[in-house]
This record gives structure tokens, sequence and C-alpha cells, in this order.
């Protein structure tokens, strides 16, 4: 089945204890797209500016990702994150942030992509979420993101959305600023209880926890010695599972938790490497097979 | 086979967000073997002073605790340790310490104990610790845990020690400080090295990975929304742990694995009330259930 995601895009100047890379690929619906394609196509919208290197679209139009709706702005500049790690590579210090053409984004969808069955709205307001989402015909599932900025700054609009949604994924220091709850049982319960149909709350490398009316369950990231670089791990954990999803077209429970673990074990590989570069090393094979590693670390 | 726990039997003050407590029930041999109970009966080994209510002692008799070698000091104070948890239930306070007759513990094991099959020493100096192993006539299994004071106070001594387990339990904020290392996969594999042929890092809510020469896996916490104090959650995770062992007298990597889930289960529902209330309440068939529910979240 058809999938979009309408997001950001993004070059991305990166520091860890141990490397720095300048200007990278990054962005929400670059992670996620590239992550979804090892299932199926992948519509991609976004913007960016005359600075964005035409390398960047060739990569992701040789992995079945349609970039039609990537608008590039004449005399724009790319949206640009400067961010800087902390020992612990969890904590992070953004140095520098330019929203650049992202900052006017209004995505407007063809006809074609307003057809799709399963959408993704990766992380941006609220309005424009909503704006995104007024323009489809009728999705089978509709998946938002967002970040603490839209919690604070946006908060009806985000209410507003919630309603809309089937599912919401989000970080666990958000879940907490958005019910003020500390455990993360009772902070999942409560999101749920604000609209989306299910709610997916990641702990980065403690795993994500999955909510639903009858359902309600945890499971661990998958271990890694070989942690790089953090940034568009939730990102790719979101695109492993809408893939999953879109190419099974089937969103029952066993589906999801399916999905869930394709999306953690993505993302494992995701953080092993800098920008994609750890992705683009791998195939289908790979990736299957940390999954069967991954089911068996489970069962006892 | 018999089990046989050494290590600090305590009055516990508590304060969390919630509610306080007095003087209650407390210590790390008392959360260990009350949690063991479940499978077999135990040996603790620990030291109280006049003031130790008989009611705890009958308690543990209750559950098949065998606690001769419970030593009461005539004129002396048990073992009093009083507590804050922050509003995130996971960092606290020491509020007052005061390890009167625990402060010169030495363990003297009966004839009888120092033939047990398996062996927990629970927290105490790596010198108590290596003096109460020395007088074991060869234990099967032996598991020890320690804590931050320790690893900075007496290095050499826990290095001794480590030399000579079969296995390790340690936080994770431990096992940082003891290697240097803040990916706790490459923590735990450089604790391994250390000496222990099995490491287990206990990651508080966020569940516990497990190290042995040729496996690493990590398990996730039991979700409750239910978190009323986390005193005495590592201890009885160790307690389920070597309780299921003992019982099953087996540590091939499949028992130590159902082991673990038993320590993960017993923990989750330590932590929903204070002291032992929520253990007390609770009966084999209770804990069987959950393990259940466990086992079926992470399947899939």
């Amino acid at each position: 089945m058809s999938l979009l995601v309408v997001g950001s895009v993004a070059l991305d100047s990166i520091q860890t204890p141990a490397a720095t890379r300048e200007r990278v690929l990054g962005g929400s619906a670059v992670h996620f797209s590239y992550a979804a394609s090892f299932f199926g196509p992948v519509r991609l919208v976004g913007v960016v500016g005359e600075d964005w290197p035409g390398e960047h679209t060739a990569l992701l139009n040789g992995r079945k990702i349609d970039t039609s709706g990537l608008h590039v702005v004449k005399g724009g500049k790319t949206f640009y994150w400067k961010g800087k790690y902390h020992s612990n590579m969890n904590d992070r210090d953004t140095l520098e942030v330019h929203l650049n053409v992202f900052g006017d984004f209004k995505p407007a969808l063809s006809e074609d992509f307003r057809r799709s069955d399963y959408l993704f709205l990766a992380n941006a307001s609220p309005v424009t979420q909503l704006k995104t989402l007024e323009q489809m015909t009728g999705p089978k599932l509709v998946v938002a993101d967002t970040m603490d900025l839209w919690i604070t700054e946006q908060h009806d609009e985000l209410m507003q959305l919630f309603r809309k949604l089937d599912g919401l994924v989000l970080n666990d220091s958000e879940a907490k600023l958005l019910t003020g709850e500390e455990n993360l049982v009772a902070a999942g319960h409560k999101v749920r209880a604000m609209g989306p149909k299910f709610v997916v709350i990641k702990k980065g490398e403690h795993g994500a926890m999955f909510f639903a009316e009858h359902e309600m369950y945890v499971l661990p990231a998958y271990p890694t010695a070989r942690l790089v670089d953090p940034t568009g791990a939730g990102d790719s954990f979101a695109g492993g599972m809408m893939g999953y999803l879109a190419a099974k077209n089937d969103f029952d429970p066993q589906s999801l938790k399916e999905a869930m673990a394709y999306g953690i074990v993505i993302a494992s590989f995701n953080v092993e490497d800098f920008s994609l570069d750890r992705l683009k090393g791998i195939d289908r094979g790979e990736l299957d097979l940390r999954m069967e590693r991954y089911k068996k670390m489970l069962s006892f």
C-alpha cells in the first residue's frame, strides 16, 4: 500500500565525543523514508533550498523513494541543525538551528499523494500537520510525531490534531511534559486518552512502549555497543514501523507489535554511524537477521 | 537445592512524593530472601540489634526462611536507613544512615550453612564478602552484588572478589563508574572481563541486561503504573533469580534467562508497595500469571 511521509529535510552538523560531521543528510522525513524503503516504496513531501546537493535526491530515488513532492525553493537555504552530544550520547545541545525554507513549509500534496493509504506526519507544527491531513482523501492509517516545542507553544492545536490520529509517536520526556506524569506507564495511558487510538513512547537506548485500549507493552532496544550518532533514531524507528505496516497492509495488534520490533531493529542500525551511512550499508537480509536475533533475545 | 544469602537486615524510613513510612522491614538480605522464598527454602545470615521486632523474624520464618543465622546483638541497634525519593522515583537522597551492628558484621556460617549449594553475597564490603566465601565448602553457584562505595573505596578487594564469582549483579550507574564506559553494552562486557562468568546490569524501570561469554541480552522491566516504593527492587530481583535457579538446580543459559525473567517479575511486585507489603499479598499463582503476561508481552 502507498505510504506518504511529510516532514523536515535537513542538513545536520553533528558533534559527538568521538567525531564530527558537517552538513550531512538528515531531517525527520529523510530518516523515516530511508528506513521505510526497506519494505516498499515511499512518497516524501518536504522542502529544501538551492544549497541542497542533488546527490541526496539521487540517493533517495535509488531507494524507491518518490521525491516528486520535495520542493526546491530558489534562492532559499535548506533547514540546518547543528548539535553536540554529551558523553552519555543521550543528552544533546543544539548549537545552531536555522529553519530557513522549512520555516515557511506549507505542504501541498499532489492529487496522487492525497490518495495515499498510510500517512506519517513527521515532526512539524500541529498547524502544518493538520493542514496536511486535511488534504488527504481517506487514508487507512494516520500516525504523527511531535516535539516539546509544540507541546508548550501550540497546545490547543496539538490536542485538535490528536483527536484525528490513529497513532502518535513521541519521546519519553515529551510524554512526561505533556501529562505531568513521571511514571511512563501512567503517562502513556494519559496521552492515549487525549485522542490517538494508540501511542508509542520512544525511550532511546531503553526501547519503546506501546499503548492501545486493550493492550500495553514495552520492548527493549536492540543492544549495540557501536553507538556512533543517535540523530534520526526516532524517525528511523517510525519509518521501520510504518514501512512494515504499509507493506503488510494490516495494523491489527500482532502486526503493530511486529512493526514496533522492526522499527527498533532499524533504529539500532541507524545509530551505528552518522546520517544514513550505516543503513546504506545493509540489505533486507541483514535487517531480518538482526530481527531474528532480537526475537530470540526476547524468548525464553 | 539449598540457597544461602548473607547481607544486610535493616529498618528503613522511606519518603516518597506520595507517602512516608517509618522503620519498616528492609535490608538486602530481607528483600532477597522473601523473593527467593516463592521458589523454595532460603537460609539467611545477617545481624540485628535489640530493637529488632520479633514479628519480623516470625514473618520470615513463616516463609521457609531459616533465620538461625540472624544474629541478635545485645545492647546493639539494627542498621537504619532513611531516604527520600525524588519525584521521578528513581533518584533518591540518603537522609540518615546508621550502620549500627551491621558496621561490625562478621558473618560466621554454621557447618550446615557452609555446605549450601547456591550462595548470594548481598551488598556488603568486598572484604566481608570474601571472608564469607572462604567459609564455604564448594558451592555450585556464587553470585554477588556490590555498590558504588566499594568500587571507589575498596577497588583492589573488589577485583579479588570478582575473580572468584560465577555471577555479579550491579546497577547501571555502578557499571559505568566501574568501567568509565557510558555505553552499557560496552560496560557489561568490560565488567565481565574483570572476572565474573556472567554479569547482570540492573536498569531499574528499564529492566536488566545479561552478559556471558557467548551471550548478551536485555529484558525490559515488567511495566507497572503502581510505582510506590523502589526500595529493595534490585534485591528482590536477585532473590527471584537465585531462588528460581536453586529450585531448578540448573544454571544453563536457558535457566539463567528464565531466572532473569522471574527476578524482573518479582521486582515489579516489590515496587508496588512499601517494604514487603505487596509481596506479602501474592502467592505463586499470581507470580506465575504475571510471568505469563510478561512472556506474552515479549513474543511476536
